[in-house]
């Protein structure tokens, strides 16, 4: 059985496997080796999650061989919905968002002590563009999304992998970097493009090296073609 | 637990999760309801696709609840290379592969019997963008595969679907359909463009839906955003 990897988030979890998307990228270059796994969840905060987790990596999964090699874990761009805002629903106070994450964190290694769990902070948000293209009526003309507030709820994803200690991807300081990270990197203010997803898709990747897993270390499906002797080609099937 | 579509064929199933490609858009449109499984093998032809078909959907996978919706079996491409050319370790005759697509198809309706089993023809081939891009030293200059040859094994491909009562996409013959099918649909005179992957993509999606799979009829894992309460967002997520 392949080992898997698991993708959990909210929509940018689960449009990852668009175009050019983080999810693809990372089935793709894993194609013969381990099973990438998409549980992204649209509109999910942490509080919603927590209350899923569960449900999402059912007991029946949760075996010790079916261990998961890794969990990426990426909540906060809906957590930060600003209180008095059209998404407010959304909303979960910063220090509830911690614990929130050390819960989802805790579960995750209860069930699989062994499996990589990485975090990953919310992007930075463009507010021009989320006033320009609003997911509801927005009669107020304010962004529902501020940069400095998911900023610090970057800052507590954060310091959460580091009192967990585990791997963390700084999304919103990294792509910060960029002078153009605001066109480059965002679509709408807060999802990615082609460009954005790229970056997400390197910055996990170097995680996932970090922690031992690499196309160097994992077993490869069947022979590959390279090793298939010309003449004889059915000696590579034989168990 | 999630259903399953499995993809089960040679290199163009195995980098399907490359940009636009036709597995990845198959995941990003099953987002919520189904997992799609890559289980790609690059160079592999129907003996050899035979000889692992146990292998690569083990008995662990197979029990009743966790059988799948679907398994597209697309082999060909490699058994048509001509027996005289470079690819000659990778061919399989006509008869043969006609014989090793049956068991295929017995193989997997024996352990699965509601399981849509969607076979995919070779697509056509390029004879000059084959020349131009050979995979090996290639000093006769000439092609390894043919348009004519794979036209037969795809003629083979889509009697073997009727003979089974099975659903099948005659790829060759649909992108012949286009006039400029060579340079829009592919890249190297065999594997496919973003566009040939976008071919793909759509007609594995009607199959799928004349077999009763769409997003109509799947159930969504876990509450959707718009069937959230605003007032009251827990409410959803009572089990």
């Amino acid at each position: 059985m392949r080992p898997k990897i698991y993708l959990f988030g909210d929509s940018i979890t689960e449009e990852s496997f668009g175009d050019g998307g983080w999810g693809a990228s990372l089935a793709n270059h894993f194609s013969r080796t381990v099973d990438v796994v998409l549980r992204g969840y649209s509109g999910y905060n942490t509080r919603w999650a927590l209350k899923v987790v569960d449900r999402v990596f059912p007991e029946a999964e949760s075996s010790g061989a079916a261990a998961p090699l890794a969990v990426t874990v990426f909540f906060g761009a809906n957590d930060a919905c600003l209180p008095d805002r059209y998404g407010a629903f959304q909303h979960v106070p910063l220090d509830e968002y911690k614990r929130n994450l050390h819960s989802i964190v805790a579960s995750l290694k209860k069930r699989w002590p062994s499996t990589l769990i990485l975090l990953i902070t919310p992007p930075p948000i463009d507010e021009v563009q989320r006033i320009r293209y609003p997911y509801v009526e927005n009669p107020l003309g304010l962004p529902e999304r501020t940069n400095e507030a998911a900023g610090a709820f970057a800052k507590a994803c954060v310091e959460t992998a580091g009192e967990c200690g585990i791997s963390v991807v700084d999304l919103w300081t990294r792509m910060q970097h960029y002078p153009d990270w605001r066109n480059a990197f965002l679509k709408d203010g807060l999802h990615l493009t082609q460009e954005g997803n790229k970056v997400v898709f390197e910055e996990v990747m170097k995680k996932l090296n970090e922690g031992g897993l690499s196309l160097n270390n994992l077993a490869i499906d069947l022979p590959i073609l390279s090793d298939i002797d010309h003449v004889d080609p059915l000696k590579a099937f034989q168990q």
